[in-house]
């Protein structure tokens, strides 16, 4: 028997199933036609970020990262909810436009951006993130030709990473961000050549559930951009203090509590320096606005034993939720929350292995759980599905394509 | 400095450059009119199938798994080159079928088959390898009900796994296949029921480089085989082996030499038993027959250093390339082969790691590599790449989309 995740918060059963933002989930399989389906809690984003605004001083904007999940009516619902939104290609940047998003509250990250990329973003008024000096003399070349002055940030490699950090971003050599040493002369630079200057991008690391750790690196991240200004003797119009705020995924993951900091934020805020007194903060945030509110839904087409196993064979697997498989970015494989959806209330009754319907072993949603017996046509759920799933996921794999995908707004 | 795997033969430079199947990457490039590009060197594939013919004896089958590389003119090629196709998915028979492939030739294994999938197999008259007893029934009922006499064979889950594979298949409790002590029974009842009764499908592993470990397993297969078919005392008109064959990715991997598993697969081939001795063998082999001849090229977007270390940015990444970046089905990562397309020809000169324009540190294609000097423009060409490549990894992460992909067809 394994464990599994904690089952995020804002679920109930009704009638015995598992509901989601009060409708049951085999409602709302028959009202996408089919599965598997992920289903994103409008309401549950709205209040992550309530609460989140509540924990933090007013002056820190807040900004959704795209990569977590570009469903166009989550995109749509967030431009409500926060000030701004990063990218991280051309491909985001027309997925945000044909969202209707405002291009001026738009920054635009990524080691690799094309000419073209570069191009549509300038054009657009997207603020650029620079990765590397050659980037920045493209984008000023760019900017010439097009006429349009370029809105850029300097994206710093932080000589730090986020501790305990699901995935550091800074520390050492890197692929992402400028050298802070390096930093001074580029920002100098690029004030010189008539660019409008926005700033730093400093990213240190994602998926932390230590705040402490994060308290740690926020502060280390403004002491940076205090230095790097003062050295450069430039303003600082914006600084983008990164993300890292983690979710709980696996068994024995207590969820991270903003309030701390938020606090040691607001007392930063009280002390700043002079060269950051004017400075627009932002954090930008992906997995831990989203990740939690959304529920993928698969359903048991067989259930079969093996030498003595129960093995729960369902229409879904890791081309949606690679992740979940234990086949990205881990080297020792968990599982994530999982349920019987038709049967939420039922107590467990076997050990029984999720499994996709991909011919690989490696499609493994949950292993020998603790679960209610299930039968073909049950429903199951796997949690914290909202980020990093449906596009993380190669679904064309094995010929099997997209699941569908359903967003349901929060109540007024 | 981190060795590269092994380049497979079947490549030159021409004018320094890297060629496939004769023609200069950066033509190919040009033509596909776009970066990131898989080249299928059809050739190579047709080479392939015929050096394993020459080694096979003539009697063993040979069918393509098309979830190796369900590239669509792929396909069209393999039509003429083997002698039946393995598909994976209702997704993949649709595949085979816009491709022409003559579903009397086309097998579907899969643990978890959809009524629809079953459906539309049995109406095209497709073989089902059968995963468990209640897929029989299902299939046994839509076959009635379509007024369609469906054809059946079983996928069984052998009592052993393939040593030294990259991944088991059989040996213990799987979600594949119907365990070894239920396969008479149900084979019967499959005779029974007036179904076309097609025999055995027994899969024991993948991209193994042992041949002693496939000819073992081969072996085991046959004898497993007969056991089944005596204890249900039934004939075997057809018996699928399996694949397992492997191709050399890392440094050290050595090819695999099928010249002694033909050797063996012909002796027991003399002495088979009563009850195999009218049965059509096959092989199910996908990696082992386009995975070599398949190149990803991938266009340099920015060189840059941080502290020190040399970093190769590219427009490709793990969205096309996920098992070469390390993060599918691996615990350790190790480099694949890779090379400047550009500048095939030249010395080493450096360290570099070459990585994709993904904003995260899982996107790397080659680590610490010893690499010729390359600048912004160069072409980066990852080998062994015609398996498991475009639709095996998340082509959509972070707003990306697909890479291009062509082949150039063999001469005649």
């Amino acid at each position: 028997m394994k464990p599994l995740g904690p089952i995020p918060p804002g679920f109930a059963a009704i009638d015995g199933e598992l509901a989601i933002a009060g409708r049951k989930a085999s409602d709302l399989a028959a009202e996408a036609g089919r599965t598997p389906l992920f289903v994103y809690d409008g309401g549950l984003v709205a209040s992550r970020v309530a609460a989140l605004r509540a924990a933090m001083p007013a002056r820190l904007h807040l900004h959704y990262a795209v990569k977590a999940n570009p469903f166009a009516p989550l995109l749509a619902l967030m431009t409500g909810l926060v000030d701004g939104f990063d990218i991280a290609s051309g491909g985001e940047l027309a997925l945000a436009q044909a969202a209707g998003l405002d291009p001026a509250r738009i920054s635009f990250a990524g080691p690799g951006k094309r000419d073209d990329e570069l191009q549509a973003a300038i054009a657009a008024g997207v603020t650029l993130n620079l990765e590397s000096a050659r980037e920045a003399d493209r984008a000023l070349a760019i900017g010439e030709r097009l006429g349009v002055t370029p809105r850029l940030a300097i994206r710093v490699n932080p000589d730090f990473g986020l501790q305990g950090s699901g995935m550091k971003m800074g520390g050492g050599a890197k692929q992402f961000g400028i050298d802070a040493v390096l930093v001074p002369a580029l920002a100098r630079r690029i004030v010189a050549s008539g660019a409008e200057w926005r700033g730093f991008h400093i990213f240190a690391g994602s998926q932390a559930l230590d705040a402490a750790a994060i308290v740690e690196t926020q502060a280390q991240t403004l002491l940076l951009a205090a230095r790097l200004a003062e050295d450069a003797g430039v303003a600082l119009p914006r600084c983008n203090l990164g993300g890292g705020f983690g979710i709980p995924y696996f068994p024995g993951d207590r969820p991270l509590d903003p309030g701390p900091i938020g606090a040691a934020l607001a007392e930063r805020f009280e002390t700043l320096p002079a060269v950051l007194q004017e400075t627009r903060f932002c954090l930008e945030l992906g997995r831990y606005l989203v990740g939690e509110a959304g529920v993928y839904l698969t359903r048991i087409v067989d259930r079969k034993e093996s030498h003595g196993e129960v093995f729960l064979v369902t229409d879904g697997g890791l081309h949606h939720q690679l992740a979940a498989s234990g086949n990205f970015g881990t080297v020792v494989r968990r599982n994530y929350p999982v349920a019987i959806a038709s049967r939420f209330d039922a107590e467990p009754a076997e050990e029984a292995s999720v499994v996709g319907c991909l011919c690989t072993p490696l499609d493994r949603l949950a292993d020998k759980a603790h679960l209610p017996r299930a039968e073909e046509g049950d429903l199951v759920a796997l949690f914290c599905a909202g980020a990093y799933g449906a596009t993380a996921s190669p679904m064309q794999f094995l010929g099997q394509g997209p699941a569908a995908e359903m967003l349901i707004a929060p109540e007024r």
